[in-house]
């Protein structure tokens, strides 16, 4: 379950804090700063002090803002923001500024650089601002269908829709299958994934459909049996109980008979999955798959603004 | 389906281009870019010229590097970028001064800030460097638990399994309750959406789990029934025929009957959902969620890394 841990826990191990604060939800302030701490994971994982971030979203006044600002100062912490009211932004740099926090605008820089490319002024309305509004564009509308969709063909569900897949994803269980193809399903992509299981024939649908858009999944197996594991302790079994699932010897022999099926199949991509994030794993589909269908390796326009 | 629309293709218009280049997946230069063209809306929708973006992910190499931006010099483009490798992003930054393209950098300021706070050196490595790996931790395992509890719990399925629910969405079909389950599921949240239907009762588990955790949505009916409209356009439906689902004298009564329900049961939030991002309302619920669950309105430390 998620972290309770506040900072008047007596428990918690003083570390070093980064708070992020948007006018937003803090998306963009939180993955960016993902992104930068990726940098320091030698100092994270070796046991440096403890990183925890904290987020503050939907902050559009000074008041609150101020007070975070406090906040910072007393913890010693550094402040990461995405503010649009230019305003606001000003008043938290300087906040930050005469109390001592180190801070950074991370909306700014690339705000100010398309006004200038564009040659017109941002309008400094946060996305909640009053009279704003989210339009249903028919990228919207493609969005709420594609995760439909997705959610409904999970783990090999309802083979007879997978021709209207764009994209269709096999793997072993514990490939991570699911969260790869909700992740495509946001980005506007119907993902069917099929669930490869030794000794199953896979549906013949799967060898049916446009074979240009089938991904397979492969991916160490000590590190598969790491997470079968993991899975069977949340699922309540112990070591002696239930199927050999997790079982070494199983585990390669599942991946051995995925992997003569991929064989056979030289038009799937084998994509090897270890270690790599869900949007890394996103981001090599969709190069192949743009290729593939478009027959170009430079990037298609990706949105239409 | 995607726009298949390429430069080189004589009926697109031409417009401005945002390159995004990440050594990476692109994630963070993508989500940037996006908060920071919301505020150019005024101009993007009023028909001042068009703004594509263009996604190149994996970019680790100067030759691939300096292809990207001699495109982006002769389409007169803009290029934000994240790259890890210091020496790239320098060579970023020079080669697109040469050639004359305006470009920002988004990781550097928030990785430099970050390791002036921590005292330490970025590694100057990106995400997918060999050697580097995505670790497996509790939080990892986490958030695919949660993803596979909410998929298989969309839609109100399997309602004994509501009190394994770490948040429970309320509302009408077609009030977002699926992309909102599943953003927050990505987050590590296990959710479960139950909807709303005229005339049909609500199921008791609803009632008998903890109340502190059930949200309702609600929403514009006007709102409500473009998006079913859309939807029964989708499903293939026309206006004679099918249910009354879309039709605005429905649509009214089914809100009203959800709203009766939610003042029956005070404890339940209501959101109003129009024209918000899912985003936006996931970071609504998850302040209320935090409030009310740890009974501090700052928000808890979100992570530790
Ligand atoms: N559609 C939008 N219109 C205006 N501002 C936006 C939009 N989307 C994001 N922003 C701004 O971009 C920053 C990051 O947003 P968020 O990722 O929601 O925290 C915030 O300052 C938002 O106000
Ligand atoms: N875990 C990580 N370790 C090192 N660098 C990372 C990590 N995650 C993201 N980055 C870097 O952050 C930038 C943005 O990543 P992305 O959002 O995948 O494009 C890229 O330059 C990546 O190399
Ligand atoms: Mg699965
Ligand atoms: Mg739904």
């Amino acid at each position: 379950s998620l972290s309770t841990s506040s900072s008047e826990d007596d428990t918690l191990v003083k570390g070093k804090e980064i708070y992020m604060v948007s006018d937003g939800s803090g998306r963009t302030a939180e993955h960016s700063v993902t992104a930068a701490l990726g940098q320091f994971e030698h100092y994270l994982i070796d046991g440096g002090c403890p990183v925890y971030t904290r987020l503050f979203s939907g902050i559009n006044d000074l008041d609150r803002l101020l007070e975070i600002v406090i906040q910072a100062a007393k913890e010693d912490a550094i402040l990461i923001y995405t503010l649009a009211d230019e305003n606001l932004a000003d008043s938290a740099r300087r906040a930050c500024k005469s109390w001592g926090v180190q801070s950074t605008d991370v909306l700014r820089p690339i705000t100010d650089a398309i006004a200038s490319y564009l040659g017109i002024s941002p309008s400094g309305l946060p996305r909640g601002a009053p009279g704003r509004r989210f339009p249903l564009t028919d990228e919207y509308f493609r969005r709420i269908d594609a995760i439909e969709f997705t959610i409904k063909q999970d783990d090999g569900a309802f083979l007879q829709n997978l021709h209207k897949a764009d994209i269709v994803v096999a793997g072993v269980s514990r490939s991570g299958k699911s969260p790869l193809s909700i992740y495509l399903a946001q980005k506007g992509f119907k993902v069917a994934n099929v669930p490869i299981v030794k000794g199953v024939d896979l549906p013949k649908t799967l060898f049916e459909v446009d074979q240009k858009k089938v991904f397979a999944l492969t991916l160490n197996p000590v590190i598969l049996q790491t997470i079968r594991l993991e899975r069977a302790k949340g699922l309540g079994y112990h070591d002696d109980e239930g199927s050999d699932y997790a079982e070494m010897v199983h585990v390669r022999e599942e991946l051995d008979y995925a992997n003569k099926i991929f064989a056979k199949n030289p038009t799937w991509p084998v994509i090897e999955v270890t270690g790599k994030a869900i949007e890394e794993i996103a981001a090599i589909i969709l190069r192949v798959y743009q290729d593939r269908m478009h027959g170009s390796s430079v990037p298609l326009i990706s949105k239409l603004y």
